[in-house]
């Protein structure tokens, strides 16, 4: 966890005013930058020190054998893995032959700053050799919004006071050697040097090297160029074998001289293209690279995030520190997707290696809700990508016996990737959660294109798997039994309350959007009849309820399992998954995450308030927040029932999830879904906002220390702001044709003249509930410092 | 499946009459020999042809890693498995420089003879070489059942149409070349070679080679040593090195002249002796075997076999078939366990390495209930080496969170060796098998030494293992979630009715036993309150209960669950788990085995007769019989319940599994659980014997083709002789003082002097229950021919 004010609370940056090498792994993955397609890790530009090196392609990956002491039908024998690729970050100092390395000499200063706006991350510092001569040092880096192929350092060496003579080493390496990744020898064999030469090629200032990934056979092809100012003495070299080009620049500085070099970086990968293909496209994107310069990429990559904040910004005020992490959190879910495109969004975007690199239903149930109100073309291009894995996952379900398409629980390309079914191929409410964000797409944008070219087909054959995961009991009740749900400290559970209400969500948005897409739903054999049928069983799912407690258990039975011993539980047994085995954690009343409280959320039409009241509050005595997947929703029911400072306390940990390090795994890569839980717990949670109706409907209200709170969002092409104060909320229709809203429950209409406010709602004074023992919600202001 | 009829109906013998390569591998298994300590796979005495050539020692295992695509807290890293040690059986026979070997020159007739009162196997065939000399080659293989580390083979060549020079290599041969036999290359690796040589030495005719198997560090001691007999010019020589020892005899033949060889084996091993001891060990059992030489090892056997078919034969008159499979699966019973001592009854005994060479619940719940009435010295080492395992289970338990002692569900010498924990942890039923299986002992056998000394303590340490599962709801209900109950197409389930009523048994059974030993209870620091407790929890234990369909769900919500779909499941995907997921099995009604009608049996005191008719009939529609372990119960309760036919089908099939290969899979060694089931099936289901009462209980009848049944049995010292006819059972007490027992449930007195007999019941006429469609029990002589 990071402890310290690492961060000062500032609006449209995050700050880091000390190197301090017990956190370079965290501040790796903080000031990672991504535009959904290139992801660099923020290593230091030397190279080291370091904890993880991290150049990621989205989707380029290695095949590694998925090894079982007992294995079963159905368990995939091969998984992938993201893997570095070749890295281009790399740039050398050495001053009067000695290497810069900030654990020698003396580091008179080191600040790195992100700056959100800006879409770079800067650094600067002032070093004395062990030799004891005296450089500044400045950097920006940035990935482009604009050019998805490209990325670019700017880099300056400075002599403070005495002449100096510089050397620059600009590198391109491939298989750069790693930290131990994998427990599993054969593994780590697999994934040590996965990139095999093809070619590599020089001219001028610019090094090309074309790699294949061993077992995945994904050609990937890396290029530099450079652009370099300083005094006129300046001697370069080139030199480049298959695995490492290197641009040298030696110059000798005066004191108060500077030397100047700007690296343009491309990617290109492919898992068809021929080598001649990607060894061009990389080199058009170092041509286009050069050609709009550093100040035409920083000035493109500005005008690209001036445009999402403006449709998309939180403003918090009265808490800088919160402010922040909101705008941090939005724009790593933004780096995460903007330019993905047909490829996933995975758990850690681009940032590190957790998870494998792969991506789960965080995807649909928790960023695409973000941006389908912020950024709808990035969501639309995500359930593209969904939607080539059809095919997969239809194959997936005939595998397991079902109907319709069965989606990996895990993936990077579209292959189970789950070596642990429980947790993995039971989930299969990730089948509904797709449902579910092709819904809210379809009903936010009314993006036709979209539902007739991937929506339908994405409902159609999720409600398939349904049908045939689901059976009609002798009462005529429909059922769905052995199922895992977002919990995963349960597992194989009969009824699953979220699970079966998602999946009649799901079975009555394929009967709707058949109805309303007569074409596409004709063209995969949808009939009359198989609409009426999932109107049935959506109208006969059991949800199953607690009559001695009145609250519904979150599956059969749950109610009835043994309490968990938190009283015995010490602080540092946690994550329990780490500490008590599976057997234990699926028979007791532990939740790691919200289970039955998102389903209070995402089917908050199922529930009437009270009941919500309730559940919320027993489940609050049993979550534990084992998993980054649950502050934000517990932020989103807290707030609808009352307990708006909890909720406030939740969307403070959900927002500051990475800034804190608060799971000690931050090393691994930002928790998108997490920071995508900063919005959803604002917008959500403080603003009430649902979307399960008719209307997008509104209950604002202030929480802890906030005096004003707004936000932006589209919906249906127009551009909606929403704003807070203590007493009022004022509906402002930035562009777009007039539209209905709820506000509190009660029917307004704003237009692009005329802002609407309305009294913010009178809350109850309710009781706080409480979480187990040491589990209260947590931000780096209550720790120690 | 061996289809053919390969072996004639004899009373005493199995009779292979010719030599079929295509179930060789079977045939390796079938007519395995062992003593529980060592175990010699029936290869043929040449080595090749073979498909596994196979040498075990009971406990000689080596380590293996445990690899998971996903680990997760208290997962086993490292498994145990058996390993294929020094071969003594190599016999090489050059006729002319011509190796004898039946796929080349002409097999004139080759027969081998399983003979179960002498306990050898013998095998005679004439063999013409290439270059047309004709030998006949007689062998005579036992493993001694009186001196356990002895083993024998005599071997006789003789001419028989013209003067021939004759070979024989007698080898001793360690790390034999083996099949490829795990998907796991890295457990591949570790198994090849995995002995190490540590001394070889070798003195007339005698060849000594002492090994360390490498991770597990157990040292093992092979020795030969050989008398030869023959014509008197002989040529005999010795050679050795560390993995080979090589006696060679030369000697040429005028036709009818025999030169015989007698070859001893000898083994040893330990885990701490040093080579000298274990050397010493292995050289005092061949001077042992020597001094007794071959006769004297013959006779000894003889009169060891004789003493057993005495106390524990079953005659059934009127099928020949199933006469000489229940002998033969008596005999493969007794092999695996007669002097086991205190180490494991493995699954397929030591004749092959199937499961890795573990043991499992099977031995408590199948095998021990046959030797606790046939050979209960045999059943109380079981249970000793149990107790044995002891502190390993403690740890388990307490690094699970639980109390008590927690058994290994497979394993060689105690560690958890299961890679699948809902399959194998969550088994928990099998702590309720042991404190079963110790009950029965105690209560049979009246062996106060065995309880005290291990008794009390298993029961003691289980029933605490109980009351940390179960938790009281607030209805004071005991309930027992999220475990696994014997029939594995379901895992981790609710208030498994088998797995309550045997904690219950459990609970009930340690008061009781805490009372009667109270030195060993107080040692165990057990209160007046603590067996309270457990009477309370036993007294609360739930059993769920359909009232719908008026039987019992194997679990919560079982009869709730959705049929399996029989009708599109064509015969070729059985067993189901090589074609379905466990996910569509775990939530379906199918039942791999006999687990609700398994509590029928051992907790029949729990149920009334109607109750278990409308149980059997329930679940007899939906069980597959994939697994070994079912026939048997099935038979059991279908013969208490009236349908006799039924009953004796099932006796058939589970006596007939190996010497039929039913489960294609007689190749890993024989089911030894399942023929222990055939006793079960004879004496518990034909005989209807109980012993969960005060009495021990009989209500025989004949069934199928049978004209008369005769079985013997142990009880408190007591050697009891039950006959039955069409009409009438007669009790003979052979040896003992008068015992009173139930006749169908009829009190009576049987003494040395006075038999009793009885009519047999009258059975009811009822419907038989169906199967799924193709799962009716089978035999081999429905088998196409």
């Amino acid at each position: 966890m990071i402890t310290h004010p690492s961060f000062p609370g500032e609006p449209w940056v995050v700050r880091e005013t000390a190197l301090d090498l017990g956190v370079l792994a965290q501040s790796e993955s903080v000031f990672a930058l991504s535009n959904g397609h290139i992801g660099l890790r923020a290593n230091l530009d030397e190279g080291e020190p370091h904890t993880l090196p991290g150049t990621y392609l989205n989707s380029v990956y290695e095949l590694r054998p998925l090894p079982y002491a007992e294995a079963g039908y159905g368990y995939p024998s091969v998984g992938q893995t993201v893997i570095n690729v070749t890295n281009g970050k790399l740039i050398r100092l050495l001053v009067e032959d000695e290497p810069f390395d900030v654990r020698y000499g003396r580091l008179r200063g080191h600040e790195r700053v992100l700056d959100l706006r800006a879409g770079v991350l800067r650094r600067s510092c002032e070093w004395t050799s062990p030799s004891r001569r005296t450089v500044q040092v400045r950097s920006t880096r940035l990935v482009s919004f604009v050019y998805r192929s490209i990325a670019a350092i700017a880099y300056e060496v400075r002599a403070v006071d005495a002449p100096v003579q510089v050397v620059l080493q600009s590198e391109l390496v491939a298989n750069e050697q790693l930290p131990h990744m994998s427990g599993d020898p054969r593994a780590a064999a697999v994934l040590e040097a996965p990139l095999e030469p093809e070619q590599s090629g020089h001219r001028d200032n610019r090094v090309v090297l074309i790699h294949r990934v061993r077992r995945s056979g994904l050609r990937v092809g890396a290029g530099m160029d450079h652009v370099v100012d300083g005094p006129a003495e300046l001697g370069t070299g080139l030199t480049c074998d298959p695995n490492l080009g290197r641009y040298t620049v030696t110059s000798r500085l005066q004191p108060g001289e500077t030397l100047r070099l700007v690296k343009f970086l491309a990617y290109g990968w492919s898992s068809q293209r021929s080598l001649p293909s990607v060894e061009a496209q990389v080199e058009a994107a170092l041509t286009a690279a050069r050609a709009n310069g550093w100040p035409g990429l920083l000035a493109a990559q500005r005008d690209y995030l001036d445009d999402f904040w403006n449709r998309a910004d939180v403003e918090l005020d009265g808490d800088d520190e919160i402010q922040q992490a909101v705008r941090f959190a939005l724009f790593h879910v933004l780096q995460a997707s903007a330019r993905a495109e047909r490829r996933p969004i995975p758990a850690k975007g681009l940032t590190g290696t957790g998870y494998d690199g792969h991506a789960f239903w965080d995807s649909e149930t928790f960023v695409l809700p973000v941006l389908t109100y912020t950024a709808p073309e990035a969501a639309g291009d995500a359930l593209r990508w969904r939607h080539m894995l059809v095919p997969a996952a239809q194959e997936r379900a005939a595998q397991l016996g079902l109907a319709g398409a069965a989606f990996p629980w895990r993936t990077i390309s579209g292959m189970e990737c789950s070596g642990y079914w429980p947790a993995g191929t039971a989930g299969f409410h990730i089948n509904a959660d797709i449902a579910d964000a092709v819904i809210r797409q379809e009903w936010a944008t009314q993006d036709d294109e979209l539902a007739r070219e991937c929506g339908v087909e994405l409902v159609v054959q999720t409600a398939r798997l349904w049908m045939s995961l689901g059976a009609t009991d002798p009462d005529g009740r429909f059922h769905i039994d052995g199922v895992t749900g977002p919990d995963e400290y349960s597992a194989l559970s009969d009824n699953n309350v979220y699970t079966n209400l998602m999946a009649q969500r799901n079975l009555r948005g394929a009967a709707d959007l058949s109805e309303r897409y007569p074409e596409p739903a004709e063209a995969l054999s949808v009939t009359k009849e198989e609409i009426a049928a999932w109107r049935a069983a959506a109208d006969a799912v059991v949800v199953p309820f607690d009559e001695r407690l009145r609250v519904h258990p979150q599956a059969e039975r749950f109610t009835a399992y043994a309490p968990w011993d938190f009283k015995n539980t010490p602080p540092d047994k946690y994550p329990l998954l780490l500490h008590y085995p599976y057997f234990q954690l699926y028979r007791t009343q532990v939740v790691k995450q919200a289970d039955l409280v998102l389903a209070l959320h995402l089917r908050g039409d199922a529930f009437d308030v009270e009941q919500k009241r309730r559940d919320f509050d027993y489940y609050e005595g049993i979550t534990v927040r084992d998993s980054s997947l649950s502050a934000c929703t517990q932020a989103v029911i807290a707030a609808e029932v009352g307990h708006l400072g909890l909720a406030y306390d939740y969307l403070a940990e959900t927002a500051l999830m990475d800034l804190a390090d608060l799971n000690n795994n931050t090393r691994d890569g930002v928790h998108i879904a997490s920071l995508a839980g900063a919005w959803l717990a604002v917008v959500a949670g403080l603003g009430g906002m649902r979307d399960q109706g008719e209307l997008l409907s509104f209950a604002p209200h202030l929480a802890g220390p906030l005096t004003r709170m707004c936000f932006a969002m589209t919906w249906r092409g127009r551009r909606l702001r929403v704003e807070t104060d203590p007493t009022t909320t004022t509906y402002s229709l930035i562009a777009g044709p007039p539209m209905q809203l709820l506000h509190n429950g009660e029917p307004l209409t704003v237009s692009e003249r005329e802002p609407v406010s309305r009294p913010v709602r009178e809350v109850p004074d309710l009781p706080r509930p409480k979480q187990p023992p040491g589990r209260a919600p947590r931000r780096r202001r209550d720790m120690p410092v």
